[in-house]
């Protein structure tokens, strides 16, 4: 007998504000096992937050909170010169301002992911990363930290006694460094064929091809399928589809 | 043996964003029971939230979750018409973020009062009131409110089984009905002379005499003494000076 | 012979902000003949509003300042209670804004229109239709202005020597009063069947049809159609085309 | 018969925003004569923006457009990932709004400086210099554009036909390379003594004596005092006051 494998796929959702939309949260919930839910400084508001929990919760997924730089704006992708100092209490504020959402949507918080150029940031700047950690563990040492395999994030995750989550992505490409492709990049974002393939390369064997052709090693907890692409309700039913196919459990990290 | 009487002391704290500074909080602390810590959506920023929750607890003051409307612009005081599914999850969401801030200060929320055109609105806005209060008891149902006597924040409150709690202003003119003299007004903000009357009358009897010279029964259990009037330290340093001569005990509600 | 009727079309655009999407710009100007660009308080952005300029100036599609309360949140249609000062100060800001942006596209601004709920207040309160007028004349007196016939703004318009240009909405419906019935009501906005026939009618006949069946006189310059309605570019291209096959020349006011 | 010398003075003004009050402009303004208006997306707003352009026109000071990153909880100081498209966009919609409350002042703007972060990134970043007078020009080619002395600025600027004008401190210590000491590093900032000895050596001499005592040629055509440090006024009145008794024409550039 062997062990099954089992994986977590999440995605970034409540990135709507005020009257804009984004992305077809309703849709992605239906496929997903942990929602990263926008906490108002780089997408989401508090009636989109709530009502995100609520649906969440609907469908039994996770939620976590997709923490970011103040950057409406740029939408959380930009690079901002904020002090570690500011960040922590950033992610203090954001953290907690989720929790207050979750709450009276009857809900909790799981986990936290930094989102976008925070997310770029925490993967190699160890002071960054020691500052969101250090917040995450005094609003709840029980929460997860989700990031790149072998980033400065995880490693402070550890170190602060947090769970470590890796996570992987399905539609996006890997440099032969094992970083993901910038965006804005030709070819950084994948067609939904070759996320399937990824999706199935990463779950079942570990690795990554990455743009030159090498494999590289990538072992990861969860997979990210992006929300805010076109057809990505269609490419999340179906990458967890193929990975149901492979007798892969799709379940939430705990 | 009479039973002597006691007051809380609260003011509006961490009023500052980002580099623009607002009245003087350490000042203030020093003599305060209860602060009201702004939450960043009239002002107040992360870093600010979390120092000043820092200093709040050094001189063992409450901190309390002043909440208001999104409009740092306006500094809350401008009327908003936001509906009151909106301003539930915005207080929800303030609420979160203060308690995120004052976890990693090693404290706790112990209270919500609404700020500035909030305040006036939940003091006669039943609707907007109870959604104020749904949100509070679905955070913490052990938090108390502060509120206007008589008004529809506080009825609201007991009728969820909320501690409510009464509150007078030492600083601001009261109009013949009982309400405040609306800011903007002339005589709206008391010298301090006055308002250590004032605040001697209210404690003392239990009442407040008008602009026109009436006598109205006011009722309370904490007083406001405004922040971000020029001379709030002095002022607040000698109303509770004369409040302690009158032998009155000054400790924050519980 | 006959004169023959001429009518201006105008709608909503470049309301895009940072990476959220709004209403179909490029469809919509391919049937107007005035653009009413969003100056970033209520909505917009500045490259967003470069572009939209640039691409109204290759339609050949007269650009005017979509002028709004600053709030981002609520889109502008929340009621804030901004001095008349402030209304002012914001509005000659947001047009400076938007006359710079259209500059550097290669092109000018011809007219301005309150967005939302200040173009409700601008309707009936003569105070703040002054304010915005006085703004605009400064900025330029020869910029027109776009509001509903007989409202406290085109009186003002006229009051300080601008030309007035009044306005009636194809797919609004009207109340017995002649007001706009308010958004969030039932039947406030017309299916694209009866916002064909209203256009006709306040163009053929110069009146419009209220809710209780009541003909009220509404005699207008431009006809606006919302582009942010879904098949808002269909109903357009549908409205122009019936107005045309009328023998109506569609044109901007000038 | 020597020709004498002339010097402008420039400092930071308009910086308050809302309710927050920053620095003490009309006291500055009575010792300028070039002030340098924040616009409203690192500081300032619509009303502060137009009180500061009539005071400034009380003063006869010149009106300069301070452009800056999309900011306030930072102040602009901050380093901002935005990309030279936006970033055109952002200072030809800064310069539109300030020239519209001018405007409504009376007055118009002379200049364009870029602020903080920005100010840092024009000096080296020849693609973001060339984006930034890219807008200027098409406001307005007759205005012209502040900047450190050889730096990317400037030299974009005369390529584009528009006048330089190089800018020195007198209050901010260099480095031996000529440029400013970083803000927050020690001894960035020069007391008063100091900083009235550097802007004599950098007018009378036309150099600068870095930290490491070498001596670096400046030559420039305005003198900048920071508005915001405390005894800024003070400061500046020395400043001026020192100049005029060396016989140094203290006026605008023209």
């Amino acid at each position: 007998v062997t062990a099954r494998i089992s994986i977590d796929l999440n995605a970034d959702v409540g990135e709507r504000f005020g009257h804009w939309q984004m992305g077809d949260d309703a849709g992605l919930l239906e496929h997903l096992t942990s929602a990263s839910v926008a906490c108002g400084f780089h997408a989401g508001d508090p009636t989109t937050m709530r009502e995100t929990c609520e649906r969440a919760l609907e469908c039994k997924v996770q939620i976590g909170a997709h923490v970011g730089y103040r950057d409406l704006a740029g939408f959380g992708r930009r690079s901002i010169d904020v002090s570690p100092t500011q960040l922590h209490d950033e992610v203090a504020y954001q953290i907690g301002a989720l929790m207050g959402c979750a709450q009276v949507a009857g809900g909790a918080v799981g986990y936290v992911k930094p989102h976008g150029a925070l997310y770029h940031r925490c993967s190699g700047d160890s002071e960054a990363a020691a500052g969101l950690v250090e917040a995450v563990c005094a609003a709840d040492s029980g929460l997860r930290i989700v990031g790149p395999p072998g980033s400065a994030l995880l490693f402070a995750a550890e170190r602060q006694g947090l769970i470590a989550v890796p996570e992987g992505f399905a539609d996006r490409a890997y440099e032969p460094g094992g970083q993901l492709r910038p965006r804005g990049r030709a070819g950084a974002v994948l067609d939904p064929r070759s996320a399937i393939c990824q999706a199935h390369e990463i779950v079942a064997h570990g690795t990554v091809t990455a743009r030159d052709g090498s494999v590289q090693p990538l072992a990861v907890r969860t997979l990210c399928v992006h929300g805010d692409t076109p057809g990505a309700v269609e490419l999340l039913r179906s990458v967890r589809a193929a990975l149901e196919r492979d007798g892969v459990i799709v379940e939430r990290f705990s």
